[in-house]
């Protein structure tokens, strides 16, 4: 007998072996019709799955977030036979759901193009309309290596040796035994491709097999699919919007930013309007910081390798970060000492630290007196490694601003009264994502944090934590980007988390406590927390309905901990303060690309590089062109005039290419009754006007940062 | 017969082998009481140098710039012989002039202290008495290193083997002969030990034998002497007011920036009151920079090994940078070949080079296909490894901005019409100072200019030139640094300047022009020249007379040329355009640092970090002082409120201390009278007024950018 209880609390009762199929059938036809895949104990499953003891049981529609995962993955099942009908020559690699869809990696000496699209779309309709049930069989582990190793896939066998579990499983697209095409999977899938309601490849890509370029270049092909032909439709009307939005084509369109293969990937060179932008973020920025208590700081871009030893950053980030600066081989190899004996974390010496001191020695006598304890315990080992590099040791690019912050703080001894202390920096760091990650200005190597770390008694977290989501909500809103969610990070029962139970308590309850004050909307994720505390996350939805993760909001206990921050309280005594990081921007590089996205390129008019432009008709009111373009200037306002010998409208027209928000026009008329006449970067005239109402006009709108 | 030619023109006769002694008493008693040395054909002599055929004479006296090096080296010897005669087992090192002073460097196992001090300068007092000739003495090379290797001196034999020529020479203080104290020396020398004015030892430090961190550290004995003791009175009342304004003490009490070992060596933490003392600086630079027409930009603070080996600053500045950061072992040993290659320079390729690709070919088979073109000219061979270092290459920290700014110009088409373009941006570079040299903020390892890059063409140079000439005077007359000169450097007929003759005579004739169009304080060096460019150097003199060079003007012909940068000229043909180099300020933290020290911390109101400061007489008061502070606050005024439970007086105290400009003394007359009561940092009470009357003369304060 199964016992199995539904999503409302109901508990029905079926026989030993009911699958999963005919449990939905008995809710109801119309759920049956839908329905894709089942919840049962946590685990998504194929209908075809029989049951057992008690299941907690719930049906997955094609619309849940994991039924369009399965739904697209199946699709990328049927892509692939696609093209490996059309080629039979065709290596399948693998082919995962992703965001807004899939992608199959091939190897395949032809290199597919857009052409190739119509056909391989034609085809997977084919079978789509064949309605071929997908079929799963399993293998025990050797057997199914073997069948694999026959067929001459390398790929697969590769798959197949990394899967885990002592069976290999496959699916067929048709009846088992039917020698339909069948793919080494996971799965689940769909209950058959007539399930896939609407699709569509989308582009093709090169790719390295597992990301490691010394191997061959494969080709990634890109799909969608929907459970409906109308959701694909919005989907690629967004995609073709965000195309014309496309940060890099405005941002090279606007002179805003450029990439120069020469500086390096990933790197941005701000031109001058794009550095206006962000100049006025930044300004921005610093007059709410400043109205709001915190305190301006400037860091080097550097640090030594032990201030990242003691912050814990390295070497576990390591491989996001730049390959540190060593002062000399000397210090290079002490730090392989001191890495090689952290890694092992053994109680006393292994063979190979003694191989390497003994050779380090060898070469340096002064580290021989004293010498490296071989059977001293782990910190003491590295503690002695680390004195020796405190003559030569290496540097990183710094790939956080925090631990340059809380050298700031430790650098007095601090009273409860002078707490909270709030440390503010557009620092720049670096980290090295791989170059195939790297986009534009969303995904980079180098990017400035709008960043601060608040250090806090712990009775003033809840206050703190107010203060940040206030600035958030502020910025965000004041960007015009009102559609935002938080998302709150919690602990789980793993033991990983440092700080004690009781501050994490009071932490999360803190941020609860907080977000539910700013009313927002909001969701908790158990076990989504930063091992070092509790975070709040802000996710905003841009014009085009897209989400992105901006702002952080993060307590830490970890770090006050490792620097040994303190304070001295009421009573006299030494405290550890609580640390707060936090970011309303997140990086101004990445904030730019979104905003650059959102607006189109057409900024407010606080933000915009050239507010605006004086185009004059002719000569003859040139003279009057250039009283009105400096008496702007004088106003403080940024503003350009068309030096060109173009015709007005062709002026019109490429100010408006511009994305300038006011187009001044001057033509004999406006000479004679001392005017300006106005229009706007999307064609509205304004009328005329005189220049003291236009710049007073701008003021405001500038004051009151419209948008 | 030797014919002299004395500076005022005039030819003397003198008999073969007269000395320059006696052509000194020829000309005047008067002249030969204080000349100590001469000048003969360009090189500083002894007095007892006999002369030959044409000679260009001058006298030089204690007083010239280089009579008192020579003063000061002498003193150097005399301090030795009394440092030997107190502790005979001293062994000496070497002894220069330098900066204010002299030094010598000793090993001698008892470390000396400024308790010692007396002992040596009273036995230097009796040497100096004895007034005893400085007699040299010649012996060939052999003999000489024979002689000091018996006398078991390593430092003198080392210092022997470094020195040129086929003869030693040796200086006894005394007669030949006389078995006074003697030095390995080239001299030359005052006639005798009588001739030192005045002297003062001042100072030991430690010291590595040619900064070898790996050998003995040596003590460094620091002296001064001048021609008289005024002036000996004058220096060391300087040093003493140097030492209370000094900016790395008075950075600690105001807490304006700390240094941190675990952060490195020579790199600024700026606390947030220096952080509001620069950003201010920024922010009144960015004002004058953009009312001149500059354009701001922002770029990384890496950029990639082939950006600098394109502009030529890799690997010829190598030893001054921070280590590369190369992605790969493989882009490490590719530099590590394309290095070679360059450093030898050789036609084809040389034994080393053909055994590292060997080996590198072995590794990598992309290598292999093309090989590496051992034959081929060296310009292909370097061309080859660094189309391979195009997948992986290295990374440095910046060590300057204009390689980053001239790919901004390079990244769009130029037209004549949109230059000058004039591109500005606060950039943090990084070199790596030798720890040693490292000095508070003024010699570091990580510094801000405040830079600009200005692309023009040739007939734009001198307007160009002009406006940086202005906008320098303009910042440091701003700033109170109203005493400085500038120094023009110019070629000579070295053949390691690159751009034409006639551009170079264009540029430096504009250079002329402008300096002295500005009327300003100049001197011409030749040979002074950057390899690129003539430039102009400013030299300020802070309120204690101290010299310190700043702001730079350079014109750069070679950049433009490496990076092959053009604009389209009115013939609509390619033209490359010259570029200018510039910064005022040069470095923010040295010039935050020289600033630190020109005004003791007591900066202007525009830039004082807090402005003023609410001191309440009692508790009474609290609540309008509260209402004063929030309304200072209001009014964008950086200001404190004193919260401590002090008397008035200490309040007070601490305020002047901390140089805050204004302090606001409120008790219940002020409450009464609803007004605020002003006494300055300098204790002058200026009396009660009305908030807003003291805001509106703050307000007018600022604006004016009073010093």
């Amino acid at each position: 007998m199964v016992e199995v209880r539904l999503p409302d609390g109901n508990v029905v009762e079926h026989p030993d072996g009911v699958t999963a199929r005919e449990v939905i059938e008995a809710i109801g036809p119309g759920l049956a019709r839908k329905a894709t895949n089942a919840v049962c104990n946590g685990t998504l499953v194929d209908l075809a799955v029989p049951l057992e003891g008690q299941v907690e049981f719930k049906a997955v529609l094609p619309g849940d977030e994991v039924g369009l995962e399965v739904l697209r993955h199946s699709c990328a099942h049927v892509m692939a036979e696609a093209i490996c009908d059309l080629w039979p020559e065709t290596k399948l690699v693998y082919g995962p759901p992703v965001e807004n869809g899939f992608y199959y990696d091939i190897d395949l000496d032809r290199p597919l193009t857009p052409d190739d699209f119509k056909a391989i779309e034609d085809r997977m309709k084919a079978i789509i309309k064949e309605d071929r049930p997908f079929t799963r069989y399993e293998m025990p582990r050797d057997e199914g290596l073997a069948k694999l190793a026959a067929e001459g896939n390398e790929y697969k066998v590769d798959n197949a040796e990394r899967a885990e579990g002592e069976v290999l499983s496959f699916y067929v697209t048709g009846a088992a035994g039917s020698g339909c095409f069948e793919d080494l999977c996971r799965g689940p899938h769909v209950p058959s491709t007539g399930r896939i309601g609407a699709f569509k490849v989308m582009q093709v890509a090169g790719a390295y097999h597992h990301g490691d370029a010394s191997k061959k270049m494969l080709q990634r092909v890109y799909g969608t699919a929907f459970p409906d032909k109308k959701e694909l439709r919005v989907y690629l009307a967004q995609v073709e919007e965000a195309r014309k939005r496309d940060h890099r084509k405005i941002g090279q369109e606007l002179g805003l930013f450029t990439l120069d293969p020469l500086v390096g990937t990933g790197l941005i060179l701000w031109k001058p309007r794009g550095a206006v932008l962000r100049h006025n973020l930044e300004s921005f920025m610093r007059e709410q910081l400043l109205a709001r208590g915190y305190q301006p700081v400037y860091t080097p871009h550097i640090g030594r390798l032990d201030l990242y030893r003691t912050s814990g950053h390295f070497p576990y980030y390591k491989d996001d970060q730049f390959p540190a600066m060593f002062e000399s081989e000397r210090a290079r190899q002490l730090n392989a000492l001191w890495e090689i004996a952290q890694a092992a974390g053994s109680e006393t010496a292994t063979p190979a630290e003694r191989e390497l001191y003994q050779q380090l020695a060898g070469e340096y006598e002064d580290l021989k007196d004293p010498p490296y304890p071989f059977d001293a315990p782990l910190d003491e080992r590295l503690k002695r490694v680390r004195t020796w590099l405190n003559v030569e040791d290496g540097y990183l690019l710094k790939p956080m601003n925090c631990p340059h912050h809380v050298r700031v703080y430790a650098s007095d001894r601090r009273s409860y009264r002078e707490l909270p202390i709030r440390l503010a920096e557009f620092g720049t760091v670096y980290r090295h994502e791989k170059s195939g990650q790297v986009h534009g200005m969303t995904r980079v190597r180098g990017f400035t944090q709008d960043d601060a770390h608040l250090f806090c008694r712990p009775e003033q977290l809840q206050a703190e934590l107010a203060d940040c989501i206030e600035l958030t909500q502020y910025v965000l809103k004041t960007l015009n980007l009102t559609d935002f969610r938080v998302r709150i990070g919690l602990r789980d029962d793993d033991d990983k988390y440092v700080g004690s139970r009781e501050n994490w308590a009071i932490a999360e309850q803190a941020i609860r406590d907080a977000v539910t004050a700013a009313d927002l909307d909001c969701v908790e994720e158990r076990g989504e927390a930063a091992f070092y505390g509790p975070k709040i996350d802000f996710v905003v939805k841009d014009c085009i309905g897209r989400n992105w993760q901006l702002g952080t909001v993060q307590v830490d206990y970890n770090l006050p901990q490792r620097f040994g921050l303190t304070y001295i309280g009421e009573d006299n005594s030494e405290h550890v303060p609580v640390m707060i990081h936090r970011a309303p921007f997140g990086s101004l590089e990445r904030f730019c690309g979104i905003l650059i996205e959102h607006f189109a390129g057409a900024f407010p008019l606080w933000l915009a590089p050239v507010q605006a432009i004086v185009c004059t008709v002719s000569e003859k009111s040139d003279s009057y062109g250039r009283e009105v373009f400096d008496a702007c200037m004088k106003a403080g306002l940024r503003i350009e005039y068309d030096q060109t010998s173009e015709r007005i409208g062709a002026k019109i027209r490429a100010a408006s290419m511009m994305k300038i928000p006011y187009v001044l026009v001057i033509g004999e008329q406006e000479v004679d009754s001392q005017t300006v006449n106005v229009r706007t970067r999307d064609g509205k005239q304004l009328g005329s006007c005189t220049l003291p109402e236009f710049l007073a006009a701008c003021a405001k709108e500038i004051v009151e940062r419209s948008a």
